[in-house]
């Protein structure tokens, strides 16, 4: 890309943003984000864009659906403002369970995001760890994923692992645990969860029994399912149980909750800005890779790298 | 057309809904909105749309971009329920001053908002009110725009109204107040509003020594500019000042501006949910005209007989 | 839908299309399909379509590309002689498994695919048993998706089902063996395949000892993946395997590989013609579940019926 | 953008595109436009464009549909013959006052020219001085407006307008007009024209006894609103008028009526070709104002330099 | 299709649009078309068509571009009307042999003129006897095309064509000379025109001494080529000549070198409005046959027995 | 274009790609198609391709529908790897003579895979000698033709032709063989055909006595119109039949037919794969023009050159 490369934030994760341009040694473009007494947003761009190669920077953070009508707003003002290219950088995505019509009559509410986000002008996206791959082609312009699994198994094979068993806490993620396993030759395990004559009733597949059972997902909101799965594998005779997550969304009373659980370790990454002062919570940083996938972008090389 | 008429409605205003089904003999199709622990939404109707023509009310209330969210997502799980037609119903139109780039990089965030009710699946709107009758043609599919002025002009009418004078509380308004100093056979004046020299400065184009002043506006939302001109129209000898405005979003702390103000009333429309039991507010309802707007919609009638 | 319902149907699957119209008390509509010396294809809608409401048979069967491409032109050729609408009924899916990237620099096909069929003008889709729900979000066009289950778990419940256990084939699977477990109320296993150290590594999750072992996938092509499942089952003490699968490709020399391995039957459906005359193929017919879809289809009535 | 910038012009208005591309140190770029007997135009572009920036200019002058059509002609050409970017340059854009539906069943034409501007391939639009700002959002594509404001207030700042008020010469141009009181630091007034029983009435609200009246519009097409407005203020006690337009287009015998009013100069711009000797109008030019907007445009930098 | 049949026509060819309603045992629909004094045009649609199946006819007769523009404009009106279908009905269509790239960086207008048409709302086309059949599929929107050979050849039949010989007068019409050849049973002849060394030459291929030559063609516009054409064919022995052509264009004085030509006939109809007391020239009707076919449009009936 | 340039290709025809890619002394970039057992075709870019101006190239050759799919996969997964544009190279067009609606309701098949192109992401399209110059029309992005008549011009004037008559065995051709017989500055003859009381009965306008017929097409299929051609010709007097078409497309038995008859020589280009030994073909190859094309599109020069 010939055009100078910028880098924009919105108002969702300022933190992250200042650490992805940082790293690429850059400071962020000026832009200003009003919200007047009826709640419209007005964005307004600060500098010249023009024919430039401008990432825009925003996550799923709380107040959710105003960060998303501001990057919708930003984009369009950037678009109408004759940027040569708009890069929609998402780490965390919106409504990216809602994949599926697993119910009559509802929406696929992250393929609706998408088709939105492309009407307001993105030229591209770039993400980390969608819930189901398949997400990747709700989105009608080139989307790049990158995984946070090479920086969470850095960070796992400091510790000990030999006692160690994977959990997927629903049969219905046990293809990303195995991305795991397999990376760090670890066994899985497998919760199934049914509900029977109206009773929720749950089997451990696999073993548990004095190991320490990581438990795998790619986010973590309300924290319900990951304490009852700790509670439960506590149950079947684990040693200990810490979880992994990509996204650590913990909303509601998910801190507390994760608190006072037998969940020794959560290890996420700062997709979302966290704020909490729990020593069980372990947050490693996505700037680095953001910034490098950023850089290849614009420079036209290959991202395979970032995938080892 | 031939499919059966179906009424849903959002969260955003659900008394207008309810009395607009009421008026057409009919209940509002059910459906249900839940909101997940990290914000997303999950809309789902709950009875058979399949060939049916929808009407789906939802108004630009607090909170502004959840209620438009939940409406996108409700649009798209209609279409893909196989709704024949879906017809978005929006009293009061979101983002609709953002209609101009009045400064360097901005969005016209209604035409934005104009194109992502479209790719949500919208293949109608009926509104009323728009600020500016431009913003009709930023909807790529059939619009339809009511005009309140009958029901408020009826209201007004069992007024005495002979000495008054219509007023805009700023150039830009001139044209629109025309239309009331019409229809009411009254003289007009203009609060000219200046900035020169870092001074803001005002004069009255016109005369209201005497007189009760009527001013008029499309919708009040922070009131600051309502109570500035009756300040102002009484300092020039105003006898008494009304106000009238379509959309009453009163947003902040509007509807006490307003008690401590000259103003002596108020006259809106019911297109936004308002919670006052303040005397000086007078609330006329636009549910009649838009159920009879809905009936000639799906009946294939003209609408002009609305506009008499 | 006013119009006349019409069944027309491709190359692929003539008995299908027959015994789906045929359960409508239909016959199905006249076309012609020439094939020139250079391959290019001739389809001709000998009949009148004007303003019917079309639907349009055609499977994922050999030879593939060109039973695609006589369903792209069909249907090109139904709309440009104003059919009012053309529903496109695939029952097995072409480029299913494409799905996401899981390699670099490849092509979500069967997103390209849901693509090109709506650029040939289909208005709606019909299918069965996609190999991951996310894959109806890739239709811009609203699209119904069966479920063979019912049908299945019919047939199984009239066999004596009491030491049986459900089988995924592979971790990514476990998620579709859920479905089959819950309503059969069985326990589940999972094979768990490795790749280490350059050797592949299998490993059972849960217990078969003594027990029927029942693989469920949605489609079997080259049976290789369920031969090896049957071999490995069987050692670990599995006391018989059977195999279900909606879809049954059988291609290559998928029939001889299963008659000489363990595995004492398969149960498909005839979403794919099925040449076979082996008594351990039991095929069981979604003609009349697609001709209900049709009708309900036609008349605007809910497809949730037919998922009881 | 690094492709080469081109210049070419249309039949509307060549001294006004030879005039642009001399500023920019250029020739107009060679293409050819012939009519055939039954008035199909064919449009040929003479030179090679691959990957070149072009800047196309014509305005909305007479014979209107035929000019139109060559530009729509000329655009399909360029891209055709791969130009990489094409930027419609419009100084007067057809149908602009078209821009809402004041009446049933009418278009807003000027939104139907915006798609059919980008139907034909237009990447990009230049304009200066629309009716009203919303039309800027009718197009699709990236669109730059410039303002004649500094032009014209630089020639009425050389003259005496210590006794002088604006007009607007109806409610509707009052916004307008406030741009020019504005920048000026002069008083304002606006005519009040109704039709009441039939009988066209009008007011003046402000004053202009013994003043020198200055009314502005945007364009003067058949000049008779002008030349009442005139009138009316003379009687009013005006002492001298005079009228401001970026745009003369002079329609009809629009300049017999000015030379035999009172009105005593008008001033306006060179968007639009203009047949006069009469010493009474002034013709401002705006080429340069052009040529500066498109020297940026293609060097990628902002325009807001060129709005002081 | 439910909705009301209603026929509209814009300003090109009242009287054919008025014999086609009248056909149908309709009245054309009440629309307006006024030109302001900058040309702009203004449509009015003067009565209810919501959920109406409109047929806008417009030929494309002087002044084109101006009757093009009103066309764009009424679909626009009649579809953002609700008119549930607009057919544009176009008989002679402009820019028809604007077909293909003949030189370099030129337009392929007529399929420029389709996409803005479809731009502009219309939802079909109906159009009789175009240049080139590839023609047809420029149009993104069902096109239907009339044939006048029936017509015409019903005309020649009557006549003695026992010593005829059907001459195309240039080897790219050979194609079509060879339909009326066929349905008359008689032998072709075709002048071979050439520019050699800059010297126009042309031969006669075929033989046409002692007979009627009956040149055939689609359109007839300058008539340089058909009077160029009889000489040569006088000279070539013929004893008389005659012409055939679906499109009397009759540009600037064609009409006189006919009458002053040895040409003693031409036969046309009236797709576009002929103005001539000649008794050279015979004009027959398409009324019927396009009632007939709006009617089968209409209806839901196949055109295939237009065309026997 | 600033982006690398990248060659591609297909399985279709290798040869020819190379021979392009040496001529313009590059390598074919590294890309994998793979066939599974279902048929389905993975294709994977084996090197980085973001940014990059990739041309692909792919004939319509046997399998055909398979080649056509693995050009749509290629094309999107080239798109969806960054290419910052693809041209599609398809030296024989598939479908290219289904370019009009000959008979009721069939397909323009070239417009639909014009349709489908464009949807797989094509961003231009670089073919020869379209049967129709229409057909260019049909893409909806920047399409270049080359021409064979100055590879096969230059091939003839070596050989004697003084007595020498180019035949067109179909009076719809006539008009291409006009290209060849200007150029050659010979003399012309026709083959009609009719169809009458239900016998074929052919007539030649023209003379072939004692001359050498120069049969000219632009593709030989099955090659019995030639044959039969030939024939006739030599019924009529010619002394020898030769043969000229760009597209050797020979499918079935055509080489075979055309060694058994009185045709001496067929004279085509290598756009097709052709595997023969037999001396009556002579193949010239356009892999120079097509290298010398995409040199200048890459860089942005004029194609005019390439057709003298």
């Amino acid at each position: 890309m010939s055009g100078e490369m910028k880098i924009f934030s919105g108002s969702s994760h300022q933190d992250l943003a200042k650490g992805i341009a940082a790293s690429l040694g850059m400071e962020l473009g000026c832009s200003e984000t009003h919200e007047r007494p009826n709640e419209n947003l007005e964005v307004r761009i600060m500098e010249n864009v023009r024919e430039s190669d401008v990432f825009y920077i925003q996550t799923a953070s709380t107040p959710l659906h105003t960060n998303i009508f501001e990057m919708f707003i930003a984009i369009d003002a950037l678009k109408s403002a004759s940027a040569r290219r708009v890069t929609a950088v998402i780490p965390y995505m919106p409504y990216v369970r809602a994949d599926k019509k697993d119910r009559s009559r509802i929406s696929i509410s992250v393929r609706l995001f998408a088709d939105l986000l492309v009407a307001s002008g993105a030229d591209r996206v770039l993400t980390i760890d969608l819930h189901a791959p398949q997400v990747q082609g709700f989105f009608r312009v080139p989307t790049d994923q990158l995984m946070a699994a090479g920086i969470i198994c850095d960070h796992l094979c400091r510790k000990d692992l030999s006692n160690t068993v994977i959990i997927a806490s629903d049969a219905g993620e046990a293809k990303d645990v195995g991305r795991y396993a397999n990376r760090l030759d670890l066994p899985i395990g497998i919760i199934d969860k049914r509900r029977f004559n109206g009773q929720r009733q749950s089997d451990l597949i696999g073993d548990v029994e004095g190991k320490l059972a990581l438990v795998i997902d790619d986010e973590i909101s309300s924290a319900k399912t990951l304490v009852e799965a700790a509670n439960f594998l506590m149950e079947k005779g684990a040693k200990d149980v810490k979880a992994v997550a990509t996204h650590g969304a913990f909303s509601g009373n998910a801190l507390e909750l994760i608190e006072s659980s037998p969940v020794s370790e959560v290890i996420c990454t700062d997709t979302i800005p966290i704020q909490t002062s729990s020593s069980k919570i372990t947050v490693l940083s996505v700037q680095g890779l953001f910034a490098r996938a950023i850089r290849r972008i614009h420079d036209g090389n290959s991202l395979s790298a970032l995938f080892r």
